[in-house]
């Protein structure tokens, strides 16, 4: 593979919600996210996930609290956790998580992504 | 565990080429390194490995090219390939790869850290 870019691979989709691999090891996949607005409460069953915050703010609602990313800053959401992100404006995130990760975890609405597209 | 700032991270240590756990997820490691100058050839049998720049410049040489990271750029070093990490000034670095990684693979010298220091 090449090397990545992160300004430059996230000026190549416009998206939001819809997470684009673009690299893998070792059984995991990096995703690049916009996001803006209130997604869904999920979980993953089976899968820790990491956001990093690379542009604007994101805050990881939890039942318990609120975890709110500027950039440069991430949070790992454990496996079993309820979530819901939430950003006002547009933020870039970056995603380090299993590739078996399915999008909306445990729930399905007419959000989920199904396909791991690669940018 | 709490969010991570990456630059208020960095802040908390200042050796060069001993890379800091700053997370741990799916059996994965997120580590941090300052390094400067020019590391030794070495591979890891078994993991592929994402550098990250966060800030400066990393070269990584490999045995039949070199890529040059800046700041916001990635590159990940598969698993059996031979790899030098090279920085003029210092570098930066965020790590990702499984939390068994040897420091410096199959290689062990004076410069080998062989345990795994949370920050």
């Amino acid at each position: 593979m090449d090397k990545v870019n992160l300004v430059n691979a996230f000026s190549r989709f416009t998206e939001q919600w819809t997470p684009k691999v673009v690299g893998a090891l070792n059984g995991q996949h990096v995703k690049l996210a916009k996001v803006q607005g209130e997604f869904l409460w999920h979980r993953h069953a089976d899968e820790d996930e990491l956001f990093l915050v690379i542009k604007g703010t994101l805050t990881i609602h939890l039942r318990d609290r609120a975890v709110t990313l500027h950039e440069g800053e991430f949070f790992i959401v454990p496996k079993g956790v309820e979530h819901k992100p939430v950003a006002e404006a547009e933020a870039h995130v970056l995603l380090f998580e299993p590739a078996s990760t399915a999008h909306t975890g445990t729930v399905v609405s007419e959000r989920t992504v199904t396909d791991q597209t690669w940018l």
